[in-house]
């Protein structure tokens, strides 16, 4: 089984010559963050990612995880790799210099990330969560929390969870039950949470679970929620460990992919109460929570991107030594790559992934600007960019994630569906990526409620200014086809977001009923958007191969995979009627 | 976890009103067929499905198969439930009343193969396989042969199987390398086999292998290819059992699903040679096997329609269920049904098995026209359609089942991805379903090539011309929007076909390059023909409500899964440029 290899020169050009990250690190002034040291980290990355998360990650997926009376126990190696891991620095390469953080920006550390995801994508959700966790501690905790937790979870010393979902409360979190009890200096939370990332292991001392709960007080509905930090063992004054606390695993579960990943019922209060301590305002843990939830869709889409280029890669092997059939134009018995309809896999897992990562890796950077940027306005378009972006690198990214890892089993033929050949692991494991985090249909609804009903389409109609403008600017190398596609795709997207904002009034079904139609469109508009950048921009890269496969790729893009837009678009056309008539208790 | 119910009154009219299959048993002049005995045997054949196939689903999946000294042993229950679907003369309908068949029209077994399917696959699997057997016995082998096996293979008594690929030999046939060696009145067969479905098992006391290979003075190629039967057990003249033949099952695959059906790797003549006997003329195996091939491409496609409809029916049961969040238009939490979005996966997951029963059940009825109608024009015109749809129903029905059971997972949320719910089952089983009996990639290929540019499009044109007097005959209770999509989507097939046949002499890639798109824009240009007929047929329904909801979902249909041809037409329209032009090695 061939191990996952960074793609570093296409990440380098995305870097480099599409989204101009290093010329953000100066515009968001930090003078650490440039071109060269860009350039060692994917380096360094790659060689952890290649020689020591990849080759654990189908081990990991058939040896799972283990509920034993001691707690949970991972996969053989993963302690190791996650070692490895912190103890290079990998964790903390974006936080605050204050806890031990490297302070680079942001999207300097999605490459990274990408890496991580793509070479084991089950340990590689224990730093997201954590990433998470430190997020809301850095915005919302007290300054006492901050002195005890943030250093060693910055360093990936200790690890990190988010704990939302109860069993009768998904992505309704109105619903949520679990409670927080004053006593002391501290809360007692009980309740039972479930799907919680990592909620135990074995890799390192400790672990912080956020925790939503209610304070005896609290209004009902997501006004009365509160943010708990509930460590696994409680840490004393010196910052030594002290009491176990009464949080435990009931259950991991059982699962379709992700097999290496705890995920786990977590028990907290069965024996009186775990210790807790409020983070923020009481009543405000929802806003809290969505701090870290914020970054970590885009890294759930970053997900995406990452095991549908790991698919790719090991698709294209085996379609480079599958010798199978003669194919059309040659006279010989050859590798299956020459077929045509492989080609057509191939260069669809291509275009989709290689638009996924362009637009994830611009959503990047303008969270940077939003925090960083010089001035006020700057901050606050970048800002509404982001809150257009998350969606759609969520949702989309995740979506098209399922179609590639479905193709690269595809092109496997029966040895796809054999789990000995490893394709069918990424697409096992690719399929919680449109669930968890917010499903596609919160994504969706998202996009059109919040971000664009919420602003009265500000957002939208600037996004489409962007996008026409860089028409003019990137579009002259195009042929007229793909112009004519692109301009028209970004037409659809116009076209659909009117119709929601003028008809939504009178048809209270029409946001809903549109939602998924409308994100899978913005995502075939937003990647065709950002091949058709590349395809230009690439014109000046130093190796003219790269550039002249980036161009092909881009033109793939703009004559097969963008035309998808039309069928979103007609079904957003016809609206909610068909939908919604049969009648619930009726299909 | 509930269990399957067939849906009956959908099988009643597709095979009442819409394919009249009752009509077509006098058609064939059988008077035996008539609706009376079809609606019996739904009925019964529901109980057997709901009652002994469907609850070993489950525990099929988890516990799976089992490899020991004595050969393979399958899962608890098993034996039992494939007993009496032998005892119950399900295996039978079909076939000559000379050796024990009920002699029944093909096409009144669809809805039974549908039900064995949807109820539990894996096991559907082993009389689908022993189908094909007998369908390649009875029409090659010699009359010693069928005296001995057909009657124990129609009672369900011995199980068949199909032995083609080799691990180096898969769409590629021409590479095969088993031999066959003349010895007295039989063959010594020796060779390896791969992936052969229920290869060995428990269930039955014997099993009658077909299997391909070579004789010594065989021409390379696949026209140096024969067909041999090879008993497990070798039958004495008084039709006891005798030795065990020399082929054994070396091992069991690890696979994404159908767990409980062992996909064997098979070795013949390990021990000196496994007996095996000539079916048909030397070398003239590969025609012999395609006999059998086709109806199985066919019954793969309705596999595809039956874990479609099973995971509708789940996904609709918990969607009714599960409380969550206040949807658009009302006051309180409800149930998830009432959400837009939720209610578009449903509606696309019904909309989409609609049409592809609708398409899989028209094929079968013109199997049986082709066979038995009255002039050999009516069969020669039968026959061309057969041709035409088969790839369409195997190719196009198993796509969509891919997205169905999708949207079944997504439906149920992170509840989707815990392997207990049983949603994450049906998508891990259907995902084979595109693969064996020649992958979508070979049936696409088939009908651009064989079907299409074989016949120099004569077989597409009629196609269009009764698609064009449908829209004239039924089309009149369509909205002018519905109407249009329809009369397009016939011109997006017609303008498809027509570039293939006048550009494939000067761009040998193209074919390759356009078949998946046109394979896929005529599966949805056929549904919407079915679902437009069925809309206008199902007017003179008894029950009202059926009739609404079925024209409810004929809208859907042509409203919002019909316009995505539109997005297969523009690939197609663009040819194979892009597509070829990363050169493989740069991959």
């Amino acid at each position: 089984m061939p191990e996952y290899r960074a793609p570093l020169e296409e990440m380098n050009f995305v870097i480099d010559q599409l989204h101009d990250l290093p010329g953000l690190a100066a515009a968001i002034d930090n003078e650490d963050a440039n071109a060269e040291l860009l350039a060692a980290v994917l380096t360094e990355s790659d060689k952890l990612a290649n020689q020591v998360w990849s080759p654990l990650n189908w081990p990991g997926d058939q040896q799972g995880v283990q509920l034993t009376d001691a707690g949970v126990k991972v996969a053989d190696g993963f302690a190791d790799a996650y070692k490895q891991y912190a103890e290079g620095g990998w964790n903390s390469l974006c936080f605050d210099p204050e806890y031990g953080g490297q302070g680079l920006p942001f999207s300097f550390s999605m490459p990274v990330a990408e890496m991580a995801q793509a070479a084991n994508m089950s340990l590689g959700l224990c730093p997201l969560l954590t990433t998470g966790a430190i997020e809301a501690i850095t915005a919302h905790a007290s300054e006492a929390l901050k002195a005890t937790y943030l250093e060693k979870m910055i360093a990936g010393e200790w690890t990190g969870t988010m704990n939302l979902t109860e069993p009768h409360a998904g992505t309704d979190l109105a619903l949520l039950k679990s409670t927080a009890t004053p006593a002391d200096d501290h809360y007692l939370i009980k309740g039972q949470k479930i799907f919680i990332t990592w909620g135990d292991h074995d890799m390192t001392e400790n672990i912080v679970h956020l925790v939503l709960a209610r304070l005896p007080d609290a209004p009902a509905g997501v006004k009365g929620i509160s943010l708990f930090l509930v460590p696994k063992f409680l840490v004393n004054e010196d910052g030594s460990l002290g009491q176990r606390n009464d949080v435990y695993a009931l259950n991991v579960e059982h699962k379709m992919g992700i097999h290496a990943s705890p995920t786990c019922v977590m028990s907290y209060g069965d024996n009186g109460g775990a210790i807790g301590y409020l983070v923020g305002e009481p009543h405000a843990g929802l806003a809290a929570m969505f701090t870290m939830m914020n970054n970590a869709r885009l890294v759930v889409g970053l997900q995406g991107v990452a095991i549908a280029d790991r698919a790719y890669q090991h698709a294209v092997a085996y379609a480079q030594d599958r010798v199978q059939c003669i194919a059309p134009g040659r006279s010989e018995v050859g590798a299956i790559i020459h077929h045509p309809d492989v080609r057509r896999m191939l260069m669809t897992m291509r275009g989709l992934t290689e638009a996924a990562r362009a637009i994830c890796y611009l959503n990047a950077k303008h969270i940077d600007l939003s925090h960083h940027a010089a001035t006020p306005e700057a901050r606050s378009a970048a800002n509404k960019l982001v809150g257009l972006l998350t969606p759609i690198a969520k949702g989309w990214s995740t979506e098209v994630a399922q179609e590639i890892t479905y193709h690269g089993v595809q092109i496997h033929g029966g040895m796809g569906f054999v789990e000995e050949t490893g394709a069918a692991q990424y697409q096992r494991d690719a399929r919680i990526l449109t669930i968890y985090e917010g499903t596609t249909g919160i994504q969706a609804l998202d996009l059109v409620g919040r971000k664009t009903l919420g602003d009265s389409g500000a957002g939208m109609a600037s996004l489409i200014v962007a996008m026409r403008a860089d028409v003019s600017e990137y579009g002259q190398g195009l042929s007229q086809l793909q112009l004519d596609t692109m301009v028209a795709g970004i037409d659809a997207l116009e076209q659909a977001y009117q119709k929601l904002l003028s008809e939504s009034a009178e048809d209270p079904m029409l946001p809903g009923a549109i939602s998924y139609d409308l994100l899978m469109l913005a995502g075939y508009v937003c990647g065709g958007w950002q091949m058709m950048r590349a395809s230009a921009l690439v014109t000046s890269h130093d190796n003219q191969d790269f550039a002249a496969n980036k161009q092909a790729t881009s033109a793939y893009y703009l004559e097969h995979l963008l035309p998808r837009f039309k069928g979103h678009l007609a079904s957003i056309e016809v609206g909610s009627e068909s939908l919604m008539s049969i009648a619930p208790e009726a299909m």
